[in-house]
């Protein structure tokens, strides 16, 4: 569900970002074409001038798109935790690592492709970055605070290697590998909580 | 230095490795013309088929390079150390995340355009990738056997972290930021021994 353009246009400017994706992560950004998107959508260049004013907008709304689904979702796990911080800090990493699986074109697109936006994009983009970083650092401060996690690193050191540690599932997995999602989401739980030094949970 | 041509070709060679990187960090491979790189490179374009047959083969190049480099490495300090696992652990992170500092566009190429590679380059590469890797595997299962790690994960997913890791330090590692590549390095080998359940060296 595309939440950028209202409901009647948002068919055309999926397909429009779908097709764009999968050329972006083949060709990269700057190797394909608005011609080239055009062309793997089945739609005309004009129409998606109709929907976007450049490619450069398209890339910015594949990406501000799978940023604020992110960020909701983080804020859904976070609002229906009770405060106890091992159980919001394995919600969030669930919720995380789940669309680094799920989304993992657009989660590879989101790094590799951070370097080709210009501005204002880039600052809206490293702004939901922020914001998807705020959540974990909120319950890690907070775990630090009640005894719960402890760490030698700078707490902003840990969070950084959960976001990297998550970042890295969209190079690696394969949907028709031997893991499953919820494999991965266990492992990743497992190793934050190794890293603040704190037991698993339950 | 270039360990890829004979000494007398490798100043032309490694001029135009360096010219490609920098378009390639910017544009993308696929947005990178050999023309372009020709003239980053302030040479002309037949030199550049002199040392090399195609732009698939520059990439091939530099991802060879900077892997051989690295394994290089991996071995010496493995060879140098006396079987101590969290010694020879601390030693290969010590190498393998100084080398994602201190040649950060050719680690982050190699990670992003790993997909433009085209056969059997792309076979090439991956059997490097994996020789790295190896080094890791390697102690972590002696530490295993020894007792001196301890992991409720497969190994293997723990040897990825601490791969995806030092990866993500190319991706966020600034020369001019708050932290010196010894910091890093730090960081690294305190999160790897955490994983590993083992006490910090020494």
């Amino acid at each position: 569900m595309n939440r950028l353009v209202s409901a009647d246009q948002a068919g055309g400017a999926n397909m429009i970002m779908q097709a764009a994706l999968a050329a972006f992560v083949k060709h990269g950004f700057h190797g394909t074409s608005i011609r080239e998107i055009a062309s793997h959508a089945k739609v005309s260049v004009a129409l998606i001038y109709y929907h976007f004013t450049s490619k450069d907008d398209i890339l910015r709304s594949i990406m501000l798109r799978v940023h604020g689904d992110v960020i909701e979702e983080l804020r859904e796990v976070r609002d229906a935790c009770d405060r106890d911080v091992r159980t919001e800090l394995s919600g969030l990493i669930r919720a995380h690592v789940m669309c680094h699986c799920e989304r993992q074109a657009e989660s590879f697109i989101g790094n590799s492709e951070l370097r080709s936006l210009s501005e204002p994009a880039l600052q809206e983009v490293i702004a939901q970055r922020d914001a998807v970083a705020g959540f974990f650092k909120d319950v890690v401060a907070r775990g630090i605070a009640d005894g719960t996690f402890r760490t030698t690193q700078q707490p902003d050191d840990v969070v950084r290697a959960i976001m990297v540690l998550a970042m890295g599932v969209s190079m690696w997995f394969r949907q028709d590998g031997p893991q499953t999602t919820d494999d991965v989401v266990q492992t990743h739980i497992t190793f934050a909580m190794r890293l603040l030094d704190a037991a698993p949970e339950g």
